[in-house]
C-alpha cells in the first residue's frame, strides 16, 4: 500500500472513532473496537490522540451488567464551539452551540423590519464580539458562524439571493461577515438548518427521511435525506408556501394567485381578520376564535385544514418516514398541533399512505434554528486534524 | 493488503472499465487508462477479459485528429438483454431491451380493464414465452424481466400494493411471474422507470435532478436524484396527483376532495364533458375545443393551467434542474406541450425560480416504460462476474 493510502486510512479511522464517540457516548474502548473491527491497540492509540487534543473525556462508571468498573469515553462537548445565529424580520437570535448541539448561552436582540443589510451586518459583528467577550468564550475554540434566515440562499457562496421577510436581495452575507469577524461563515435557509438540528439532536434522530414544516410568518418545508439536507439545484427545495392551490385564489406577495401560504401564514390571517375589526396580533385572532366569533372560527379552521393539506402534499411528494410540525402557529398555541394531527389522520391525508409516516412535534422549538446553524458551521468548518 | 481486498479492487476495476465503455463508447484503451488512472497493462487485461466474455466489441476507426487508426471499444449491446413490460389498464406492452437501452422488438396486446390478476399473470407468461420463441431470442442472454405499472409498488418484494388503474391490491407479481417464467422479475411504478429511462437514454442524460411528469389516465411524477430513483419510504414519492388543491373541490376516486388529478386526468375531463353531450374519447374533446365550443375551451384550458401549476409545485418542492412533460395528453396532441410551457414561463411558475430548470419533451415517448423496466431489470440482475 502506498504511503498516502496509509495516511488516508489512518485519518479515516480517527474520524470513525471520533464519530462513534460523538454519536454513541458514553462508550467503552472495547465497544468501539467491536463495532469498527479495529484492533484494541489501534482504538487505544486513536483515543489517546483524541484525548490529548482535548476532544474527548474519560470517566469511570459501573456498567449495569456485571458490576465491574469500566472506563467510558465521551466527547468534551465544549472543546469545539460555533456561533449559531437566527436572523428574522423582527429579531436577531444568537447562541453558542457546543459539539453536542447544546446551547451554552443564547440571547435575542430586536430588529426593525426595514433595517438595511449594511446595518444588520454591522450589528451582527458587534453582537457577536460583545457576546464572546461577556461570556468569556475562548475564540480559539470557535470554528465558525452559522446563520439561518428565511429566504433563498446560495449556501455554497453564502449569498442571500432573495428574502421577502428581510427585504434582502443578493447580499453576500458570508463574505462580509467573515471580513468583519474573522470567522468562517455558513449561511442557509432557516428551515433547512432547523430540520438538520431536529435530525441530529431533536425529534427525528435515527430517521432516514424527515420533513419539517414551518407555519408562521411564512409557510415552508425542508427535507433531510439520509442525514443530509435535500437542497435541490438552487437550494430552494421545499418552498411549499408558493405551491399554487387555486389559480383564482387570493393574491400572494410573490405576485402569483392562490399560493398555499395565503391560506395559512400570519400576515394573511391578520389581513383577512382586519376586514372585520382591527386585529393587530395573532394572539388576538386566536382569542376571537376562543370567544366563538364565527369569522375567526372560520379563518383559523380553514388555516388548520390547509396545514393538514400541507402534510398530505408533503407525504405525496416526499414520502417521508416522519414529519415535524413547527413554527409559531404550532408552537405557541396549545391544542393546535393536536387539531392538525386529527385532521390529517381522519380526512386530509391520502388513505393509502396514511400509515407511512409519524407526525412529530419539534423538540428544539424556538432554539432549532440557532442549534442547526451552529451544527452546520461545525460540520463545514471543524476538522479533526 | 489482504487477498480479499485485492479481489475487491480487481472487481471494482473491471466494473469501472465496463461502465466507462458502456457510457462513453466508442472509446480507446488509452482514454480509459487516462480517465481511470489505471496502467495501460491493467486496462488491456480487463478489456481482454470483457471481450472474451462477449460484453464488448472492437473496431478500427480513423480518429479525427491525427488521421491515425486507433482501435475503439464499444459494448456488445445484445450480449445482455432484458424483457421490459408495460402493464396498463387496456394494454400490455412488451419489448426486448439491450444493454444500450435499444428496443430489439416490441409488441402490444389488448387487456380488458376487469381482467383478474391471475389471468393477466398467466397471459404475461404466455406472451413472454411466445415472443422469445418467435423472435428467436437466446434465453441465456436474458437477465430478467422488468414490469412498470401505474400504482404503488413495493419494489423490494415486487408486490403491487395498490393500483386503481389495474384494480389490483397486494399482488405478489414478481414472485408469481418468476415461478412461471424462471426469470428474475423487477416490478416498479411506471413513472419511476420511465424517468430512469429518460435519464439513462433519453431527454435528461447528464442531469442531476430530473423530475418527470405524467399527464394521462392519472397524474403523477417521479424524480431521479444523482442517477437514482427517489423512492421515499414506501416507494410512493411523487404521487402529486393526490396532492390536494381545494378541500371543497370535486371528489376524487381516492375519496378525498379536490385532488390535483381531478382537474387534469382523462377520466375527469370526460366525466365533465359528459355533462354537456356524449363524449367518449379525449380526441373528441380536443376536437370540440378546436371547433371553439366554449365549454371544451374552458375544460381543456383549465387542465392546461393545472398542468402548469403542477410544474410550479414540482419546482417549489424538488427544485430540479429539468422537468420532462410526458403522458398521453402531452404526447398525442400537437401544441399542448408548447401551451403548457408558455403558461409556466409567463404566469404559473414562482418568479424567483423560473430560471432554475429546463422544460423538456420526453424523447422516448411511449417506449419509455418498456425501456425503463428493461434497464431496471438489467441494473438489478446483471452481474459482470
Amino acid at each position: 500500500m502506498k504511503k498516502h493510502d496509509q495516511d488516508f486510512i489512518k485519518r479515516q479511522n480517527r474520524l470513525t472513532v471520533f464519530e462513534i464517540i460523538k454519536n454513541q457516548h458514553p462508550i467503552s474502548r472495547a465497544s468501539i473496537a467491536k463495532r469498527t473491527g479495529m484492533s484494541a491497540t489501534t482504538v487505544s492509540r486513536i483515543v489517546g490522540e483524541l484525548a490529548e487534543q482535548g476532544y474527548i473525556s474519560e470517566s469511570e462508571q459501573v456498567s449495569s451488567g456485571l458490576g465491574r468498573k469500566s472506563t467510558l469515553l465521551d466527547i468534551a462537548a465544549s472543546s469545539v464551539l460555533s456561533i449559531g445565529i437566527e436572523l428574522d424580520t423582527h429579531q436577531i437570535g444568537i447562541g453558542i452551540v457546543d459539539m453536542k448541539g447544546d446551547v451554552v448561552f443564547s440571547e435575542a436582540y430586536p430588529r426593525t423590519a426595514d433595517e438595511s443589510p449594511d446595518h444588520t451586518i454591522v450589528r451582527l459583528e458587534s453582537i457577536i464580539g460583545d457576546c464572546l467577550k461577556r461570556h468569556e468564550i475562548d475564540r480559539s475554540k470557535v470554528v465558525g458562524i452559522g446563520v439561518g434566515l428565511p429566504g433563498i440562499v446560495n449556501h455554497k457562496q453564502g449569498i442571500v439571493l432573495f428574502s421577502v421577510q428581510l427585504g434582502w436581495k443578493n447580499i453576500p452575507l458570508a463574505e462580509r461577515l467573515k471580513v468583519l469577524t474573522g470567522f468562517n461563515v455558513a449561511v442557509d435557509n432557516e428551515l433547512k438548518v432547523k430540520a438538520l438540528a431536529e435530525h441530529l439532536r431533536g425529534a427525528a434522530i435515527g430517521s432516514s427521511r424527515t420533513a419539517l414544516l414551518g407555519f408562521g410568518n411564512g409557510v415552508g418545508s425542508s427535507l433531510i435525506l439520509e442525514g443530509q439536507i435535500y437542497r435541490g439545484d438552487w437550494n430552494s427545495a421545499g418552498e411549499i408556501g408558493h405551491t399554487t392551490m387555486d389559480p383564482n385564489g387570493a393574491l400572494c406577495e410573490c405576485g402569483k394567485a392562490g399560493c398555499l401560504q395565503t391560506y395559512i401564514n400570519i400576515s394573511s390571517l391578520l389581513g383577512e381578520a382586519g376586514k372585520i375589526r382591527p386585529i393587530r396580533t395573532i394572539d388576538e385572532l386566536f382569542e376571537a376564535r376562543r370567544a366563538g366569533e364565527g369569522w375567526a372560527v372560520h379563518l383559523i379552521g380553514r388555516a388548520l385544514e390547509y396545514m393538514a393539506i400541507t402534510v398530505n402534499n408533503i407525504v405525496c411528494m416526499y414520502n417521508p418516514d416522519s414529519i415535524i410540525l413547527s413554527g409559531e402557529l404550532i408552537d405557541r398555541f396549545p391544542g393546535i398541533y393536536e387539531e392538525v394531527e386529527a385532521l390529517c389522520l381522519t380526512r386530509f391525508v391520502w388513505e393509502p399512505v396514511r400509515g407511512s409516516f409519524h407526525i412529530l412535534r419539534s423538540r428544539l422549538n424556538e432554539r432549532g434554528v440557532i442549534i442547526g446553524s451552529g451544527l452546520l458551521a461545525q460540520d463545514w468548518f471543524f476538522e479533526l486534524d
